[in-house]
């Protein structure tokens, strides 16, 4: 039996999504791309040139720039748009989307302002329906050509996450479930601030020791949030979360990183974000932290340094020095606090 | 008031420790060096040029290869000899040292054949006493080099946790206090098992997904085997699990990820221990961690995948579609499950 997903966007993600699920080739896909002139070009060279360069794409995916051609008739929709266009993107199809048809998101963010979270976002605009997340390291350019990755399906709809991980799931792509969504979403959002942590400390020359422990201690900030939520702290230990950060923090060619890494060389941050192709969404999403962590009593030190380097004019020797220099602290106690503070242990 | 803190063993590690111990004028520091020349030079020309060149060491620092001389009158020892090792270089202190000396180890491993952790076999040479382990990211070439590292001190001893704190905190050097010894421990000696692992991937070229999730599907590893042996499964994502796993998965001269990068390039691992300096206890880690999987009936695939390859002749390759090819998994049900092990949660 056909099964036809449709992937809104037509980024790295979104076309290594269509790859990996036209791998079933009982699997139809079809990928919505705003631009006409590139969803033309895709469809007849076969070949994302802008986005993916260099790998091929299955007949059983077709591309259109035609949003409701790109729904017609499918059985669940994948959203691979940046989290800043969600809200407007889906407004195009709040009227012609069935309730029946499930939406899975790999969107990485929260949305500035609201701070929601890509499902609720889709809740919001669409109503209320089952939704699964994808998430974990996950860069679209290394499993489109073929190399390992293992990542986490994520619904409150327990059966979804079961479909999400039978589709997505190739010999090389390997999925677990987890049934925490929230964290799922925040790990992916919050990675992005700790990762300008790690850049700044690559960008001061400060090592291994120190880019370890700041993904480490970054981590416990990421539960601490997530668990003052609702969520579940070891979600924050699993794929979606220490998996992903770990990549997000590493490679040489994150955003977030890179921003890090120039403010930790001595550039000015309006010099990095003008000269910046792309979105680096750990920016927003750290002053979006500050304003939360104030409200709700949050520590969140390292986060709040990262907030005072990019909005307040702290220079990162100075933030390195205000994390240095706070008074001893237990691991155990914070063990125990957050523990505590998650009723579901 | 004076403290004298002797160190036993002038490795970098010991050596290293040494230098921060001495930036606190009040703490006198000898070092145990075995060798009779290298203790006479490194005392003369105040560099240990062998292990830590280009650091000068303080005034208030006496190298000795005296053990008598250098534990005379001593408040503290330290130890910083290789875990196999450590049984011999105790049997000659076991009537020299009072029982009121506390012991302070920042040794990582296992012993091989008994596996027993550092402070057991402290105990078991010296008799019981106070014993506090210092773990977490810290490579000595950078802390000695004046880099920020952050990690835990750990005893079932509070009083000695929060003295080691003091003892070994400089304006760089951030300690927390942990008081899970057995957790702090294993995630020491388990995470070079977890790195010849990501070694192996290196070399095959699989990229930051694979080896991120490496990691992370390594660490919930290393946690099962510790709840198993009585751990907080937290302990393993604070700075002596995640943090150390980090470190010594991503820098590019561990022992133990160049044993598996040489793996994972096609090099034969008898080829590989023969042209090798120096000991990649990850090695024999993994043939005991093997045993004891058996023995107790863990599930720690990724490990008994490392061990295969080590000590069964299986390609790295095969190794690794014995991991992928497992049946699906939920991450929520081994949340769970590591949550019902840990009665203290």
């Amino acid at each position: 039996m056909t099964t036809r997903l449709t992937i809104l966007g037509g980024g790295a993600m979104g076309t290594a999504c269509a790859m990996l699920l036209a791998e079933q080739t009982h699997q139809q896909v079809s990928i919505w791309v705003r631009n006409q002139d590139q969803a033309v070009e895709i469809q007849s060279t076969r070949e994302n040139r802008r986005f993916l360069p260099g790998c091929k794409l299955n007949d059983n995916i077709f591309i259109t720039s035609d949003i409701n051609v790109a729904i017609h008739n499918c059985d669940y929709v994948v959203l691979a748009i940046p989290c800043q266009f969600l809200r407007q993107s889906l407004q195009l199809v709040r009227n012609s989307l069935p309730e029946s048809v499930p939406v899975i998101s790999v969107i990485k963010g929260v949305e500035n302002g609201t701070f929601q979270r890509p499902s609720q976002i889709v809740t919001d605009i669409l109503g209320p329906r089952s939704v699964a997340i994808l998430s974990g390291p996950s860069h679209a350019e290394e499993f489109a050509h073929r190399l390992p990755a293992t990542v986490v399906a994520s619904s409150e709809d327990l059966e979804l996450a079961c479909r999400v991980q039978q589709m997505f799931s190739t010999e090389r792509f390997r999925i677990y479930t987890n049934a925490d969504t929230l964290g799922v979403e925040y790990a992916g959002a919050l990675k992005n601030v700790i990762a300008i942590a790690c850049g700044i400390c690559d960008g001061l020359g400060f090592g291994d020791n120190a880019k370890s422990a700041l993904m480490t201690r970054g981590l416990v900030e990421m539960q601490r949030f997530g668990v003052y939520f609702g969520g579940n702290p070891m979600t924050f230990t699993g794929l979606a979360g220490m998996g992903d950060l770990i990549t997000t923090c590493v490679s040489p060619y994150g955003r977030n990183r890179k921003v890090g890494f120039r403010l930790g060389s001595g550039e000015s941050i309006s010099d990095i974000l003008h000269s910046m192709e792309g979105v680096a969404e750990g920016v927003a999403t750290s002053k979006s932290v500050a304003e939360i962590a104030l409200r709700h009593h949050l520590d969140l030190p390292i986060m709040q340094q990262v907030y005072e380097v990019l909005f307040c004019g702290k220079t990162p020797q100075k933030a390195t020095m205000a994390l240095l220099e706070r008074p001893p602290r237990s691991e155990s106690a914070e063990i125990a606090a957050i523990v505590e503070a998650t009723p579901a242990l």
